[in-house]
């Protein structure tokens, strides 16, 4: 048996989990859950996470693992190659900290959920979303651009030569700002790692748009 | 020398880091920046931590931690005893989703800067902001309840007898609540395991009001 992987194609955070798990070359069975129709909060997924979001790792064991990010920490405790963080401690919370700048600053601004209330309880228009989410993430990646241009050394990947957890936030967060059309010139490191990432196999088939349920 | 603690007396965020600093008992300098008059702002910290937020650790070599959680994380790995996560993978992915749970999905879209964009992009009234403040404390207190409720042991803390890094997000988080009057009548167990870490000495001197800088 292997693990079932709940996810939804267009997911930010389901993107972060599936790039992992490529990365580690685990193989999970895809079950999809269409979040503009609702369906991660039926009664049975709900069973599974009450917190009724994607993406969610259920192990042959039955045991659901949820939060993409501690889900990633838990596949590079368990399958330790290739790792995700690196090794000393000061340079693992360097990573783990623009990994969170995305994960905590920008992302949980501007799900789904998120847009939904600003536009039913505001009354925000298109154009006020699409604002709204481009400041949110102005105001986070313009410090992780200068964090990465000022790097002591200037790899290839955001904390080394091999990609890990902070670049899977990026590639995820990059591709999810093309939805609101965000200028990308002020970021040309961001951009490098992006484009560097995305021409590696675990990126490319972890892709919204190489889903099952991508439409 | 000791490290310096970069912290604002309110910030939920800085009481993560002061908590779990005061449980693993490793004194710190503290560097009281007043987030209301914009001082995370000025040239000299944004020099320190580039995306002017607090908390911040300045390491005596110099180096500087951002990222609450990813501190804590640094601090766990540096200073194992006493450990503010549990040692099997497992557990330990359950521990960081509940504290994810409150750092991905609840402080992110609760915190000053937020609130202000509401107020002055939306127009958000001080009520409709509460409303704000309480909808998404009780999309995820609802389902964190009903995981620590359905615990196999109902131990003293989130994940087990000794608190730890979930345990430290909740006390933050519940004590945010205070200022915008969430009703925690729906949450025993989250308020049962917040009162037995207020009766402990690292979290009643890490709380906002026992800080130099409170007002």
């Amino acid at each position: 048996m292997i693990p079932v992987l709940h996810s939804y194609f267009r997911s930010s955070t389901s993107f972060r989990l599936r790039a992992a798990l490529n990365l580690k070359g685990i193989e999970t069975e895809y079950r999809a859950h269409h979040l503009r129709l609702g369906e991660q909060r039926s009664p049975g997924y709900l069973k599974l996470n009450p917190q009724g979001l994607v993406p969610a790792l259920e192990l042959p064991d039955g045991t659901v693992l949820t939060q993409s990010m501690a889900i990633i920490e838990y596949l590079d405790e368990t399958v330790p190659e290739p790792p995700l963080l690196p090794k000393e401690p000061v340079a693992r919370a360097q990573a783990r900290a623009m990994a969170q700048m995305i994960a905590c600053e920008i992302h949980p601004l501007n799900n789904l959920k998120i847009l939904t209330y600003l536009k039913t309880e505001f009354g925000a228009g298109e154009e006020a979303v699409a604002v709204w989410f481009r400041h949110w993430v102005a105001e986070t990646f313009a410090p992780l651009e200068s964090l990465l241009a000022n790097r002591p050394v200037a790899h290839a990947y955001c904390c080394g030569d091999t990609p890990g957890l902070a670049d899977i936030c990026v590639v995820a967060q990059v591709t999810n700002n093309k939805r609101f059309a965000v200028d990308m010139m002020p970021y040309p490191v961001i951009s490098a790692i992006y484009e560097r990432c995305m021409e590696l196999p675990a990126f490319q088939k972890a892709a919204p748009a190489n889903q099952p349920d991508a439409e």
